[in-house]
């Protein structure tokens, strides 16, 4: 119990149900002096929301955020950041037959035994994929705070169901056309083939999974703290802590273990005077540490446990096998809604480590008092 | 910094390095009252070594546990068990050109960055796969701990390089043959096959990686901790702290990426008047918590770093490129070695949430002192 | 940073500023099955308000409390419950002068420097006592199931300045009046006096400060964890972190230092079959851990910062000597004020703790599914 | 369970009882590349030995630190240090009758229940005295931390029993007098004087307590997390987990509850251009934040639990009323042993601290590997 907080440095708390009243975050530890508006926080989590309307659910929300504390004059204070968005299209009559039925693939059962039922089960309550608009938020933070710093992060669809990408992605296209189109893959030929894919399975009744792959550029050698908060350690437990993910894997990942040592180790070499990796197959991480080179993480998403097919199931106030067919307003595919959500939850861990080793100050900003007041007199 | 621990109740702290004095762990949240001995820990320790010397380092050291403190007459007291083994064959010689040429695929790098070269760099140091001794000690004790609670944890080898187990597994076989071949794999003729492929490595100067998996039985539904300390969150965190591990995956893991939701989601049914899971694509974990059905997890565990092959890199006190063929004794394969590793890192990690869930108590054994003074004056 | 959150099971984490929308808590780790309601917590919140207006600021605000997570049809569900208050009367104009002149006694000069001046100054912002507000809404959650496990907390004012308390109090009294009159002390005679201290006190624009004792029947013997988590060490934590606390003692505290071994001493004695402490000048703690007899904890709170008497300080932007007389509404005395927050932060600890030890369970109320379904079938 | 560690950036781990093989800590988060010897520990542990060996126990053990881990070449390598004293003068057979009858005053009654037997009893075990210790280990790497950073700390006797100082001290008696007279108290006449009251004690067969004040020079202002790791409230807490105390105090404490606050404020004012506070009442603290001025904090030490006074007890084994006379080697007056203990506690929390608001950086020493290599290279 209690762990609804995570991070060392950046804290983030979570709170909220999918049919409660309310999703959000208290974010501690973010420096004070970054400045910060609710638009910020706005443009993340509109990318939660892809532009065609058939990939996703019929609640088709605009999370409208409101930041209730931690913010003065445009600034972080260094006090906690909370901010939330408010549930508004909750229908809850659709979760009746959950009560007593636990759909496959869901936590249904197990939130049902560990709570003795007293848990929030409307929408899945809080295992809803719903609570990661609160992820978002905070990666929202987190992402200005890198931006400052010169880190970007990116995430992105790669496969969906059996439709890989195949193509080598470019930095451009990747900030040119993730989000530009509704399945958050930066290859617009392999975007629309991926669109079928998920549409297809609609029409059956359906759903699809995917991979999502993330990058991060430009962060310093070192960020890691070893033996038991390894960089990659933070970074897989927090990709794990999204809804769905199954597997987790940075740079070539499983295809290591295929691999001999000749072929998987990276070399070094100068190039410009500067110590270089020549190739990547770690993913940017070495012992825990990261190396230099960009970090890479994939993490396979699966396909949607909410599907209109009938599925078999028990009722739990019988105790008799039943079945289901799981109504209310559901996405074909969550491999979009992931994107941000996974980009999000990378930034987090990335700011709380970067802070953890030293690299970014605890205040942040103006020097001084005196440089303070002048720009802020100005004003 | 400061990110030694790991755990919530069951809290491991490790210490020591490669070179230096000793390995150790400190695991204090041990309930009181559980029967524990140097030999429990030392026959746990002893599976670190498989008994083919043909596969493993010529360090061959046979480590001998010492426990320091939280027992007394044979049980835990609920005190902080402190336990460690000595490094005996330090052969510091071997590491002089790591001074300053970074092993490719090692931590040498960062870990010079990133502590300003005041790290212990012989044989890794902190980062050395050597430090697993103390994840084996912490496990010896959780192992212990959940024999109590009839939970069974269980690892072994599923790949070597691309020699993968075809065959299905028993668990009598798990049980029976893990151990009794050196790279610890239940099938036998796979075993075999594996060793000609380590062996084959180890001839041409290289090394190679593959796939542990690991099962535990028995746990109750329901462990876990949502949102932010999921059950599969906290073990993968704790196996990316495994040195050369390089993914981690759930149940069918990044296969569920390509399937069906109706094909991945296990359905329910009642079986003698038990609800069961009918499938186990999940892998045991159903948002984040335990389901019902044997949690199964499996690691990619990268080649060894340290070949004897030619690799490029730079020489940091000239800034010059350089070359390096890995010196000492080193294992071709760390596979095997990982699986005792991969088997008592799940068991901490259940342990840790076993008590967080309210399943094993705070003290264990007889429930009052006036049954306790029976036991303890027949003695 | 990232420290505004407190406990290890029962984890409050507060954020809000004096001036800025709201006030508020996230509690994690409240078991499920708790009957909850907004009204229990507003009960708690009531009590920052003493009847009489002529002691207290006047920014008298009632503050209403708002649940925006973790309850389901009148329980806990195992989520956390975010609830807050927020600021209506909030003139900030009062604190104008404060931007530059640090009020003596205050954390205005501190905490702009930690925060280079971007810190929410208004009121004090995050120093405020205001935010206290937050720790009596986490005490009011923690009270309820202090209630269900048979422990009672009471905390009551002893001394105000110079005006110490001589009764001896019976439990009667204590339950009867302590909030019945507006110094929130349990002897009549003795609060008229103290009243009167603080009017004289509130005439010459000066301000007083007192002492809060507080009390906890019925804990179960051992509760506290050491060596570092000792009963009183986090009890101390958290009142020292109540604005204004200077000192903490247990049982007779300070006049231990002056007393033999001998005197000092609680012997044992055997009552009705019972084991107990003969006397209780340790305050019910021993080694850190609860002893049976009844907890005593004593808080020393210095007389309010604010006062409108002029005072020496220094202008931050010219950096010369200066002087301030506090405008704004502020209270005389804020030991009444303090009594509740000190009983909420007491119990707040008490419930992590007594969860810690294993004393309350991870859910509470009916033991299994069944029976939960005749009951709230029956609804 | 699980509280053995204590910090969280500078984070102490302790292991070891009374009359186990050893006590000590393990120390994570030291910054790499602070030059550090056995020596430098042991001088510190010295200190818990003062020189008249009729102020003691017969157990006058010199104990001899051993670091086992985390120093490499003189400096500290940013892994953990972990490093013990062996217990060598351990007469169990005192403690026999402890076994089914508690001492008052000490911790044997609630231990023995809250473990239910299984605790190591043998002179209090975990809860002795011994394991401040490793407290001293802790704080021998703090202090030396905090002469880089020129934050001088400094720990005395003010009372013991009756007998309080009554001159005012000066910095250069406190360095010079406290750790050359055996009740460690600055003031040679007063330090006489208490000696007498300890033999006088000591011949009745009681014991006396008494009080330490603590007080730190040169910290930076805006030390301190707020709200819940208030800099006052982490020494607190790390206070009252050493062994026998009962109260904590900072600035005039308990005195400030009877002052106005126009005689408790603490006014600023400009000298020499620099703003400094023109008293200190607070004892250097405000809201949780250091403000500038010396940090004053005392603790109340309670009078030695263990004498030879008979006093009543009861039987556990048989549930009846019985006596005890306290047998083994006891100190008839704990004080001056306090005295490092408080002063190694106070210098490990504001480590801590200054690590986490940014003052002590995550490494030391040299900045560029370039100089580190000069340096090294000329050895």
């Amino acid at each position: 119990m209690g762990a609804n907080s995570i991070g060392k440095e950046f804290v983030v708390t979570c709170f909220g149900e999918s049919h409660g009243r309310c999703v959000g975050a208290v974010i501690d530890g973010c420096p004070a002096g970054l400045p910060l508006t609710e638009e910020d926080i706005q443009n993340e989590l509109d990318k939660r929301l892809p532009p065609n309307r058939e990939l996703v659910s019929a609640r088709r929300e605009k999370d409208t955020v409101e930041v209730l504390s931690g913010l003065f004059e445009g600034f972080t204070t260094g006090a906690p950041i909370c901010a939330l968005v408010w549930n508004k299209q909750t229908v809850s009559s659709d979760y009746d037959q959950m009560k007593h039925k636990p759909r496959p693939g869901h936590a249904d059962y197990p939130a049902r035994i560990k709570y003795m039922g007293f848990n929030d089960y409307r929408g899945g309550g809080r295992f809803s994929g719903r609570i990661t608009a609160a992820y978002v938020i905070a990666g929202a933070v987190a992402k200005k705070l890198l931006e400052v710093f010169g880190v970007e992060v990116l995430a992105y669809t790669t496969a969906i169901g059996d439709m890989e990408l195949q193509a080598t992605l470019s930095l451009g296209d990747v900030r040119a056309n993730t989000y530009a189109n509704s399945v958050r893959c930066p290859d617009l030929d392999a975007a629309e083939k991926m669109t079928e894919t998920i549409l297809k399975a609609k029409k059956e009744g359906d759903s699809v999974g995917g991979i999502v792959e993330c990058v991060a550029f430009n962060l310093p050698v070192g960020v890691g703290e070893p033996v038991f908060d390894s960089l990659d350690a933070d970074i897989a437990k927090m990709l794990f802590n999204v809804p769905a993910v199954k597997g987790v894997e940075f740079g070539i990942g499983f295809e290591a273990a295929k691999m001999k040592g000749s072929e998987n180790n990276d070399s070094y070499g100068m190039c410009d005077d500067e110590i270089e990796l020549l190739s990547n197959n770690a993913g940017g991480v070495l012992g825990g540490l990261s190396s230099g080179a960009p970090l890479v993480v994939r993490v396979a998403v699966k396909p949607t446990s909410s599907i209109s097919k009938e599925q078999k199931t028990v009722d739990l106030s019988t105790l008799e096998d039943a079945t289901i067919q799981v109504q209310g307003r559901h996405d074909p595919c969550i491999v979009p809604k992931a994107v941000p959500v996974v980009e999000s939850s990378v930034a987090t861990v990335l700011v709380d480590h970067l802070i953890r080793a030293g690299f970014i100050p605890k205040v942040l900003g103006v020097e001084t008092i005196g440089e303070y007041y002048d720009i802020k007199e100005e004003d």
